[in-house]
């Protein structure tokens, strides 16, 4: 016989809050945020088949559908506070509930953020998280601040780039091989992401417009390119990538950096003037970080080819959870 | 070929905000809390064929999916002022999306209170909404605050009670038949609950205990029971039904009133001196309260049936959506 709803949540998502004045258990939640804060509200739904393969661990995916969440939080500048989690799920089992909350807590401490409270109940395995953070007025991070002459930069791992989760998704869909010491970076590329949270708080004040990379860097920069306004121009050589990835079909490689999805690195665009101060930033956060291109006052995306030839991008939509289903073709 | 992700979560779900510093389509919404103020979180997830029937209109939806949040917030004597939507669906329907927002909007409206974020995927139809209000430090309304003496009150429609929505629940198991004139009442109470929000707030400093029913009312006076640390009795006879309900056998009556779940009114405890304060806020708040029972030492429930014997519940949980999905029997 299954546990209960009430027992279930009781036995793994009811560790005592530390700051909130009230944690789970209670109609709600509540939470004392510092005076003079604004607050950053952030809410991610993953779906298994859409935004998570079945094949992942539980630990795993309790990690990352926080640190989606958190990277949310990365890309306003905002200092991450608490969340709820609402979790629907096909049976109460322990074997799912242990692991998950395991990895969903080791992040949680990592970035000294509360779970607070949220909702458990039986359906398809559905994962909603709603994150808060504050951040100080004025100073929050914003898509629609990119300014011409802008320079624009990515973070990545050290000695890393983008497009290595897009790889290990290619290797799930069986479209592509690697070898099995590949197969692990790439897959904890895509199922371990680390959100730039302090990467986020560093560029306060320095970088002028600032996004997660969630659907791939030409969707995401584009979303940019639309609330500031502007145009942009990438210079592709320049797109930061692992060993692996550079070992790949152009063609590969060029899917992966700018159509990939589930990078959670940050796209943000800085005066030139400041290009110091964002290398000071980076340094701080203990993350890497490139330039990639600029923001221009023509409209639309341009990349500047490795011979030096300006195309446009084949498609300027992200990844479409609608249309890209991890399970599809 | 149907509507991609972002071009959906456009046409549907963004209205500028007015309150919010900055709304929907950036990595965060911004809030802005009253200074001073404690932030009361919420979240609750709904899945087709648990927590809604796949015949309900996507209008009653989109209100409901709100309305049981709202009715959280108002338990906790909180004002509303902002929500987030993720939103699972199958596909990127305008039949459904048109409807479900006009529904969800209008009771937004009602309360004023934002949509300022969220999530839009594929996947099986599944509503995730997480609403935050703000309550005085202090004045937050607790399941944890009842003390040997409160009196136990619970709210209800004028002339109506509670276990209405139950009772449409049954005819749609096709356990009993109602008129059709009765049905239309039944099946408005299990779709269009009117949270408690003003009711919530009037009974700041007088209510010593709330709790929204959601799960039913013996399953939900226990967790204040167990919270506070006490027991409770309660006078079956004084528990308030429709003229619908009190036609019903007495069997289905009890089930609907003590484990009906779905009635989202407000079950609140104060102390006997209050009880003219707690029908002045009922008043000021346009809702009917009606006095059930009390708080006691002895630990546990106990009914007081119309003859006066004293019995023990039959089932001292609530509605269990891992047991109890609204699809089984």
């Amino acid at each position: 016989m299954p546990l209960g709803e009430f027992e279930l949540i009781a036995s793994y998502f009811s560790r005592p809050v530390r700051r909130a004045v009230l944690g789970g258990g209670d109609d709600c939640a509540l939470i004392a945020p510092t005076a003079g804060m604004q607050l950053a509200v952030t809410s991610d739904m993953l779906v298994e088949g859409r935004h998570f393969l079945s094949t992942v661990s539980p630990d795993s995916l309790g990690h990352k559908a926080l640190a989606v969440n958190l990277s949310d939080l990365a890309a306003c500048g905002a200092r991450p506070l608490a969340f709820t989690l609402a979790l629907s799920l096909p049976r109460a089992s322990e074997a799912f509930l242990g692991p998950f909350a395991q990895g969903l807590y080791a992040l949680a401490d990592l970035h000294d953020v509360e779970l607070v409270g949220g909702d458990t109940t039986a359906g398809p395995l559905t994962i909603c998280i709603t994150a808060f953070g504050e951040v100080e007025p004025g100073q929050a991070l914003r898509r629609d601040g990119a300014r011409v002459g802008d320079e624009l930069w990515v973070s990545h791992p050290a000695g890393g780039g983008l497009g290595d989760a897009r790889l290990a998704l290619e290797v799930f869909r069986d479209r592509i091989r690697l070898s099995s010491d590949d197969f692990a970076l790439a897959r904890r590329a895509m199922e371990r992401p680390s959100p730039r949270v302090a990467l986020g708080r560093a560029l306060r004040g320095i970088a002028r417009s600032a996004i997660d990379l969630s659907d791939g860097l030409v969707g995401d920069l584009g979303h940019i390119l639309e609330r500031s306004n502007v145009g942009a121009r990438l210079n592709l050589a320049a797109l930061p990538r692992s060993t692996m990835l550079a070992a790949q079909d152009p063609g590969l490689q060029r899917l992966c950096l700018l159509h990939g999805g589930d990078d959670y690195e940050l796209l943000f665009s800085a005066p030139p003037a400041r290009c110091e101060a964002v290398g000071r930033a980076a340094a701080e956060a203990g993350v890497a970080v490139t330039r990639i291109g600029e923001i221009e006052s023509m409209p639309g995306l341009r990349l500047v080819e490795s011979d030096g030839a300006v195309t446009a991008p084949s498609s300027t939509t992200g990844f479409d959870h609608f249309r890209d289903g991890l399970g599809e073709s």
